[in-house]
């Protein structure tokens, strides 16, 4: 009897995956007796107790049946067959979910994403970063993990994270807030796959900025929301531009606009959350780089000036540390605790509860606000060096919507209209620079190009050759 | 002019609390011009950069206007009232998924819940850890820290990990899978959620073992599926007791069930996956401690039986590893990898990346099969341990339903209904140990008292002075 042992793990486990491949393979027929287990082991040159072992492990999991000493046989409903491998046919949708997923999210235009192999790269979303911050961070893990119990985690998060995100709140961002009222996410993505949970009923309406953040308007319109983009004016959002049938939720970048930068006056603060409580809506308000600010101290934020108890105020720490951390946090409306309860304990259970009491200790120990004021000052001094090099190199022909905080900043090209912008970007490439367009931002993109240039993750000295490289493509293509 | 300063964080944020806090206290009112900085600088005490700090970051946020020199006032909008906190009532829900969230989430009753202050705990679901685990998974996560990519991680999964699960999986599980196929998540929790959105409109029916894991029933019920338990012989679901609609998903744990601990015949699985593509229906096949066997190797999954691709598979880390990781993984169906990516994707946009790059290491290092021998060695003395007490102490007054697999097993009490069942437990408390009662796994409970008794988390020692307090009370309420 001829079989194939692979060579991988112990001998007994390796005999018996040679005979289920011999069964299936048909070369040993249904109702066909195995080998005298004495005999197979000659045979091979295995052990007895190695093929005695084969044969038990075979009928515990049903492939044959019989006794030892009265003869091993292979179990009828095994057909002699080829091992199956699954069919590879892509199904419909199964669900309208699903269904709703492959129509809105959409992976070919995913915005911001980094090309392969591009030596300079304005790319948002990758923060500032130092050897000290993961030289801590690896401190923290280990000491975390030495201390952290094993079993389940609180599923609002763990207590002392919680207290941490309160203290940091009331001095950082002037939100006051309880333990209580904080919930801990997988970053802002769960914050707002969350919200439009608890929040939405498929074919509810939300509000957008118009720009904004790409993400936001795939989760609510795979949640089946009806989605509406509002423009944004130098005071935020455009309240007497809203449908005239109020939307159930409206979503907000108040303290830095995404991606424009424009800061949300307190008029318009008041006025919309008086919007909000006149219409049974509901505000969530992304602060989502709220840390980084180069004038004053961060805005007050709605959540702060709320009565009514109809924001969500969702922060993270992708912007603060770092993405692949995956951790941010939730400030519930006291009204909706249960529901962003029970919607994330169906959702995971609770975050990871070792980076949690990190990141806990992380803030609590002063080393989190350390990394925030040695991170604003490179970020002052990278966004400086942007501005000088853009301002330098190109002068008029670009007109730079500051918005003084954050890691990045909007380009306009004065004189590329949408697909000379396309092009620009393609003959950059070509030189090694990634450049990445405004316009998936917009649910309706503007007639003129634009650049949404990230600067936190170059140092000065890159920023200023990624600079010329780039004022190069412009003056070939005689935009500059 | 009376200002209150907290005491907290830099003096000019101090002041600018205070300045609003009175604002909002109608202190200044509307229109009201501020004291002149250097006057306030006096009153105060304070240098007079810090009040025009203040100042400036009230205008920067729109509570005043007005330029320096000319004079400081209160901005219009903001009512002289008291300083804004949230509503504290309880909205009704504002879905339909918080509305099923508060209906069929019960957390008075979480099975396996441990009760504070207990000297000994039968509790299942937190296994087996030692220092050794704790040691190795912290250096793991420090060194995976020093090398991880601070970006957004891969939606599907780091590859390391994935990797290193197939080739977990063809060693240990039978189960063929590339690593195309695997979907790191955040624990079965995450997988049973997105299953529910991916395969499952509201009003659509799912089966479910009987007795089964209550948060699957739970997670099911919330996305609005119509959940029905089927009855479990001895080969595992009775097919035969299928409702005469075919559900649209079936979920099972064939390979030791959950809680009953019986192992899924060969013939039931080919028949289950022979349904499931006669009624174009799927398969989650809930693979939850198929670690540690007994008796010989882990069964053959279904996942490996499964040609039609309709088999969900999956397994966790919270029962070889620890639950507070949060890691587990999915084998997606061929036909539906899109629409588990883009579920994923708009959940949390992939799992934490350091921790998934420590557990590859530890994987492709040997530790982690190092850590399931020296716990399987643990669960099995344990297991003997309890078993021979329970034997001892309780003889003919229990049956035990031994299932050669996991952490736990099901004692049934001879002479309890479920009334004195639950009044055992009770009294059981009083003496320092938490029984769990097997009512809450069933839909609809059986007529016998029983318990699910988790040994993983006490020493032998502690398993057999629990035994002898457990034996204590059966008998002083005539149950033994």
């Amino acid at each position: 009897m001829h079989v194939n042992m692979d060579g991988q793990g112990p001998l007994h486990a390796q005999l018996t995956r040679a005979l289920k491949a011999a069964m299936f393979a048909g070369r040993l027929g249904e109702g066909g007796r195995l080998p005298a287990t004495r005999q197979l082991a000659r045979e091979l040159g295995l052990s007895r107790n190695t093929v005695l072992a084969a044969y038990e492990q075979l009928r515990a999991e049903g492939f044959v049946r019989g006794q030892v000493g009265s003869g091993s046989f292979v179990t009828p409903p095994v057909k002699p067959e080829a091992l199956p491998s699954p069919a590879q046919v892509e199904h419909p949708p199964q669900s309208a979910f699903a269904r709703r997923g492959r129509r809105f999210h959409d992976h070919a235009t995913m915005p911001g994403r980094a090309t392969p192999g591009m030596r300079y790269a304005f790319s948002y979303g990758v923060p500032y970063t130092n050897p000290a911050l993961t030289t801590a961070w690896a401190r923290e893990l280990g000491r975390a993990a030495a201390y952290t119990p094993p079993n389940y985690p609180m599923t609002q998060g763990l207590p002392a994270l919680r207290e941490a995100v309160c203290d940091y709140l009331a001095r950082r961002r002037g939100v006051r807030a309880a333990p209580a009222d904080v919930l801990i996410v997988a970053g802002t993505q769960q914050a707002m796959a969350l919200t439009a949970r608890v929040l939405l009923d498929v074919g509810e309406s939300a509000v957008l900025e118009e720009p904004h953040y790409t993400a936001m308007r795939e989760v609510l319109q795979i949640h089946g929301a009806q989605v509406e983009a509002v423009e944004v004016d130098a005071h935020g959002l455009r309240l007497d531009r809203l449908p005239a049938a109020p939307p159930k939720l409206v979503c907000v970048t108040p303290s830095h606009q995404f991606p424009s930068g424009v800061v949300m006056s307190l008029e318009r603060r008041l006025e919309l959350l008086a919007y909000a409580s006149r219409h049974d809506c509901w505000i969530f308000e992304d602060d989502y780089d709220g840390e980084f600010r180069y004038d004053a101290q961060p805005l007050a934020a709605l959540r702060s000036l709320d009565r009514d108890g109809r924001v969500v105020y969702v922060g993270t720490f992708s912007k603060a540390l770092f993405p692949s951390l995956r951790l941010g946090y939730l400030v519930m409306p006291p009204g909706l605790q249960r529901d962003y309860l029970n919607a994330k304990w169906q959702d995971d259970f609770g975050s990871s509860a070792i980076e949690q009491a990190a990141l806990a200790n992380f803030m609590a120990d002063g080393g989190f606000e350390r990394h925030l004021r040695r991170a604003g000052r490179a970020l002052l001094e990278r966004r400086g060096a942007l501005l000088a090099a853009l301002s330098r190199e190109l002068g008029d022909a670009l007109h730079v919507a500051d918005s003084r905080a954050g890691m990045h900043l909007v380009a306009w090209l004065r004189r590329a209209d949408p697909e000379q912008g396309n092009a620009l970007i393609l003959a950059a490439r070509e030189k090694g620079l990634d450049l990445y367009s405004i316009a998936p931002y917009y649910q309706r993109p503007p007639p003129q190009a634009g650049l949404l240039m990230g600067f936190a993750s170059m140092s000065v000295a890159e920023i200023e050759q990624a600079v010329q490289v780039f004022a190069t493509c412009m003056r070939e293509r005689g935009l500059a």
